[in-house]
């Protein structure tokens, strides 16, 4: 990858980009304000910056003047950079530079961290759960008929040292044509118990040795998104993933509406007709990709929230919406694809993972066990910030968890132009502490259609640390900007862009009520922590590590969201991000039975906690209603940076 | 029952029969000979008696003259026994009348013994494999929110003292609504492990208390007919039998034709449903009559012949019938009732009795287990003769089985006027050793279509006594009579009835081909016992026990079947039927898990032969192609009475 050197002056800021970057992202990188309002797309025409030294592609447009070209001036945004670059930004005096410059610190996100499958193979626990065994029997004869099931057991049992054999009726119905296809040559599919020295199951039978061709697939049951991941059970790979929508969204955004629907006659039927269809489709794409027939596939993993595993097992979820919240099951038998409405073989298995509560699910528990939490002796916080969110609190030793009311805050959900990661939202923001303006970044840099969760973020980090929001939210009504206004309604907020800067033909605002819903998302994810941690009688401030699982995850601004109080504050090295930690848990246990073992143990281990049945969770959730927090001394760092603004 | 006394003269020959009797049948069971050609239908006018004393009811034709009326004429077929009466046997001489006293002996079938239900009661071996539990479980709370099937799972442990065990999904989909709808009071159905301390399904749950009604039915697939039984998991009394013919008959009479029919494209599955819709039907009427629901039947068990149960359970019986008659299976695993297409709960399971091999099937083992034998000192033969004949010999220490190709000639196949034994079958059958008169007696007293099982064994071992039939089976050409005569064909036979005294237009003739048909079927039972015996260091003289199964058990008239040497000779009251035995084997294991552990034990410990690989076997069958036998010392009493009426 070729990288380039870009300098910022006045600032005399360097960074190193990719080839390709445009200016205002590289600017934005290096803690630059550069005042930008339509999100990159060139139509503000504000982020006009002087080419000092070297050159960049594009940056030309109407709004520059051929005077302005010659003179060096380029929109930032639409500046691509292709070489080292040394790049003026305009500023009213030297004062100004300074006081821009120390605005920012460069963007943080979450290291992704995942767990090595290769030491699951060192350790020799790479012990999948279906395996395949190539047999050579003696053909029978007038001395020897012994029925072909016994014929293959026996044989397994004296040369293969196999005890407790089940043959299902699917592969007792095969198996006479079968091992007459090839000489009595045939490959055994062992479905393998989870405890030692209970029954293995022949799920399978095939002509010849088939032993190289055995697949398991992971699938990841979100509630937007269903990802699925096929791999080779015999040396552990994965060979194709793909993701699509869950097809249930047209039903419902959020596990509420679709409970909702799944009480409507036929609506389960449907709920579960629809993400099972999505999982075909996904299953059908991945094994096409990799060359791989239906038949091949011995195994399915699960991993999916409460809900959604109930909707697609079709069993009611009713109760999970309702005090006091109780799910049908968390534990469930293995069970069999086809009857499950999957498009595979007959004797393929389906696993799902277990749930802890109504609103801790398989995502969870397979989080925990990607994380390896449950091994280690650091007081560790994991935390799933989604649509809602659930945490984790633990070690080696005991688990404790709990499903944040948050609301869907983070997701875009109850503000009034946020809106998920997609095309056109914010997606990271600075502002100009002399001037108020903003520097908008969007996703695929087009003119802002709205905020998403990651941006709303640092919005409002950005204006807390600048003083242009108090610690309980209200803008400073002095300001001296016409950003900063009240409503129609009466509502102060801050307007982000300008109807012309956007593509929705409306003034994109940052609302009081927004923040407040933000404050109390926020609030309620860390005082959902701190409640866990009181109950076993420690404090938040001891959390040595911190994992982040889910989309959300991998794009939030460490810094920031330590400044809104919404993690605790921490060395940013101590927090990791584990991606799609239940695809990935799907992933271990079709490839361990060690880990399936161990999953049953953690989830016997992880006690829930209703937070609003726990005592002291009220006055955790009332105190967390500020930013960052009534009690500075948990966030000394913060406390520092703004008692040196102050000055 | 009224009770008369028929004093039969000149014989002298007094007898005790029930109200309602025939003459004609009273004097066969008396051994009275009178020439009867119609099988009682009152056709051939040639059973006149005279009534000496007291009356009878009917029994007045017009065959009858008005001046044999007035002289005490009856027709003995129509007279009905209403009293005590003296029957006088119109005979040439009074030499006649002691020589005709002579000939028979009273027929003689095996008395019928069942295993004592209540005996399994006394020893508390009646552990049904599914039982119901009522639970008035807590109700949740917000303290208590436990996932519902934990909920359950959780009170059985701690108050019930279970331990392993599982849920299935369709109970997890129907418990959240169960639980709510009589304040979690509920019946979880139970299905029990064979093997103690292994894993306990719960299948089912229903609101309230159901304990009272728990069902289960034990079905008997036979080729020919098949029969359902319903019985009381919680009392073990049976509430309603019923049975019907298998639909399968349409596609085949024997198991051969069922097979090739099998193998035709779809006709594996044809034969599936076929068998599946008798199944049902019994099913429905047998509920019907018990005013049970079928929801409330929760176990289902089923024995049958190999290939029955092959194609039952849609496994294709292709190498039953081809060299080295290879079965699919002998064991199966547990099955759902749902998925067999049987319809009833989804919660029902399917036992299937296991077999022996291609040609030993469940109902043997049934018959093994519901006799007893496996638990018995004496050594004891087993013998099943239907379609085709499968024998067991053993006791509690050893067990060996074999299939004999004997044939259908018990069941009319292969004879030329063979019929199955229904309306208008010769069934009995004595002959005047004077004029070679016969005397038939038919089944529903009606005119002859042909000779069933039963009546061919009595015919032949008759003719052999009195000498009309060598041991060859060749009839002897010097009587003067016009029923032995030779064929167009070149056939020599004996008319057993006139044409016109028949109803099927033509003479009923009994030939030599039929009787070496016989000759063949029973030397290939006999020789088959032997050799199991012989395999095993012992000989047929030393059967301590002999105990007949299958419909044809019932009627084998016991003296007969030894004089043509289809029985080892042997004391008559050591010699017992066992009913339908693969119906009541599968009801035993319905009601006992101790039953089916039994089961598998036996299973294990019966031995098969394939008599056609046996060194033995070919030796013991020529010798055996006599009547009764080559050896006579192994038939002693008959050898005595051949002797004395040699004198």
């Amino acid at each position: 990858m070729t990288m380039h050197k870009v300098l910022f002056l006045p600032h005399n800021q360097e960074i190193t980009v990719r080839d390709g970057e445009t200016l205002v992202r590289a600017a934005m990188e290096a803690g630059v304000h550069i005042n930008a309002s339509c999100g990159g797309e060139g139509v503000c025409g504000k982020c006009r910056v002087i080419i000092e030294h070297g050159n960049v592609e594009e940056g030309v447009t109407e709004k520059l003047s051929k005077d302005d070209l010659e003179k060096g001036y380029r929109l930032a945004c639409k500046s691509v950079i292709r070489g080292d670059v040394t790049v003026r930004v305009p500023v009213e005096s030297e004062v100004d530079a300074s006081v821009l410059n120390m605005q920012r610190t460069a963007r943080r996100t979450a290291k992704i961290v995942q767990p090595d499958f290769e030491e699951l193979k060192e350790q020799g626990l790479f012990i999948p759960p279906v395996e395949k065994k190539y047999l050579e029997l003696p053909e029978p004869n007038a001395q020897d008929n012994l029925p072909d099931t016994t014929r293959l057991v026996s044989f397994l049992k004296l040369n293969h040292d196999e005890r407790r054999l089940v043959v299902s009726l699917p592969v007792i119905r095969r198996l006479p044509d079968i091992l007459r296809k090839d000489n009595f040559k045939v490959t055994a599919t062992l479905g393998r118990p989870v405890h030692k020295g209970r029954k293995s199951h022949i799920i399978n039978i095939e002509p010849g040795d088939t032993t190289d061709r055995n697949f398991a697939i992971a699938v990841d049951i979100g509630t937007t998104t269903i990802y699925g991941q096929l791999t080779n059970l015999k040396t552990g790979e994965v060979l194709a993933e793909s993701a699509d929508f869950n097809a249930q969204i047209s039903y419902g955004e959020d596990v509420i509406t679709r409970i909702m629907y799944a009480e409507k006659p036929e609506g389960l039927e449907k709920m579960h007709e629809v993400v099972t269809g999505t999982i075909n489709k996904i299953i059908k794409k991945i094994i096409r990709k990799a060359r791989v027939e239906r038949d091949e596939v011995s195994y399915v993993t699960i991993a999916g929230n409460t809900t959604m595993t109930q909707l697609f097992l079709k069993v009611n979820p009713r109760y999970i919406r309702r005090s006091p919240y109780v799910p049908a099951a968390t534990i469930y038998p293995p069970l069999s694809a086809v009857s499950l409405g999957l498009e595979l073989g007959d004797h393929a298995g389906v696993l799902l993972y277990p749930q802890i509560s109504s609103y801790v699910g398989g995502d969870i528990v397979a989080g925990v066990m990607g994380s390896g939490m449950y091994r280690n002796e650091e007081l560790t916080l994991f935390m799933d910030i989604g649509t809602n969110a659930e945490i984790v609190v633990g070690n080696k030793d005991w688990l404790a968890c709990a499903a944040c009311s948050a609301g869907p805050a983070f997701e875009g959900g109850g503000i009034e132009f946020g809106m998920r990661a997609a095309k056109g939202a914010i997606e990271d923001f600075s502002i100009n502490p002399l001037t108020l303006e903003p520097m908008n970044i969007t996703i695929g840099s087009v003119r802002p259609r709205g905020i998403c969760g990651s941006g709303l973020i640092i919005m409002v980090a950005t204006m807390f640390e600048m003083g242009i929001l108090d610690s309980q939210g209200k803008f400073d009504r002095d300001s001296d900007t016409p950003r900063i206004r009240k409503s129609e309604e009466g509502i102060w907020e801050y307007v982000v862009a300008w109807q012309e800067d956007t593509q929705i033909d409306r003034d994109i605002v940052l609302t009081e009520v927004d923040i407040e819903n933000l404050i109390r998302a926020k609030g309620a994810i860390y005082s959902g922590c701190q409640t866990l941690l009181d109950e076993v009688g420690m404090d938040i401030g001891m959390v040595e590590r911190i994992i982040l699982a889910g989309g959300f995850g991998s794009y939030v601004d460490l810094e920031k969201a330590m400044t809104i109080g919404l993690l605790p504050e921490t060395d940013p090295d101590r927090i990791t991000f584990i991606g799609n930690s239940s695809l990935m848990g799907a992933r271990m246990s079709a490839l361990s039975n060690h880990i399936r073992l161990e999953v049953t143990e953690v989830t016997k281990k992880m006690t829930n906690f209703e937070l609003s049945e726990t005592r002291s969770f009220m006055d955790h959730y009332v105190a967390a209603l500020f930013l960052p927090h009534t009690d500075m001394k948990k966030f000394p760092r913060l406390k520092e940076r703004l008692e040196q603004r102050m000055k």
